[in-house]
């Protein structure tokens, strides 16, 4: 069953974000926001974007990561923040949502839990097809965010069977 | 010079909200949302109805209140996708945004920055006019987080010489 996904690794200064349908990457990248900026102007930008890919590509269900505290309780409070926001977009879509923790998503890629990053991206690369619809023609250029909410994507189509 | 202000006391189950004018109270409640309801819809609630209220009232400012960490973690979390919701709300809007920490709360009440809730309740009570827009007549029925959002407009207000 074909099924087209939005997936969301939250953040504050960049918040990865793609859309898959079955094994093809129809978009990916990220959304960046400006230091200089005030916060809320910051939200605005994070939930704009997130209504804009959502307008474009229609997804049915929504991916996103759960979040877990690092080092920094002020970060983890604003990623929340920008999460808040992009939730707030999926329900106001009508979007079913599915939350996946970090670990989860090593597992369903790579099959090890405590996979690193290296092993997930190079997971990811072998199962998905790219498209190239935003000129970002080399996958060289993928951030790691724009590579975690990819393989979200695939955790949450092998979860529900969807690949 | 009168100025409309709207204050969000935020959190998750239960958040607190105030539109001041001058030293009237022009609406203010509680904006609560249902354990039953999966966590986006409760983020869906909490940020249309806040669209909602500044579309009515026609705020230009907004304070709202700082988080800290208190006992639970995952409680933190969960108040700042609503507080993100918020600022995301207003920002749409245009609104100015300030953002008060407790202390400076109290302080600007009461003139003591770690004044009880009943001392708060008490100056807020004596600072305000109350209208009764929304049948809410009884001050007896307000609830805590109703009473921190009033406290947060007067702290505004009294910030920038509006009170």
């Amino acid at each position: 069953m074909t099924k087209r996904v939005l997936a969301i690794d939250p953040g504050f200064d960049r918040l990865g974000i793609a859309v898959l349908e079955d094994k093809e990457v129809l978009f990916s990248g990220c959304i960046e926001t400006s230091r200089k900026l005030p916060h809320q102007e910051r939200l605005l930008e994070i939930g704009c974007a997130i209504e804009a890919i959502i307008k474009k590509w229609k997804p049915e269900d929504m991916a996103i990561e759960s979040i877990f505290f690092n080092k920094s309780v002020n970060n983890a409070l604003k990623v929340a923040e920008a999460r808040g926001v992009a939730l707030y977009e999926a329900a106001k879509a009508g979007l079913r949502v599915y939350e996946y923790s970090p670990q989860a998503v090593k597992l369903a890629v790579t099959g090890y839990g405590k996979a690193d990053k290296t092993q997930v991206e190079n997971m990811v690369l072998k199962l998905v097809k790219f498209q190239a619809p935003d000129g970002n023609d080399s996958k060289n250029k993928r951030l790691d965010d724009e590579m975690d909410a990819i393989a979200l994507c695939i955790t949450h189509l092998a979860t529900t069977k969807g690949i």
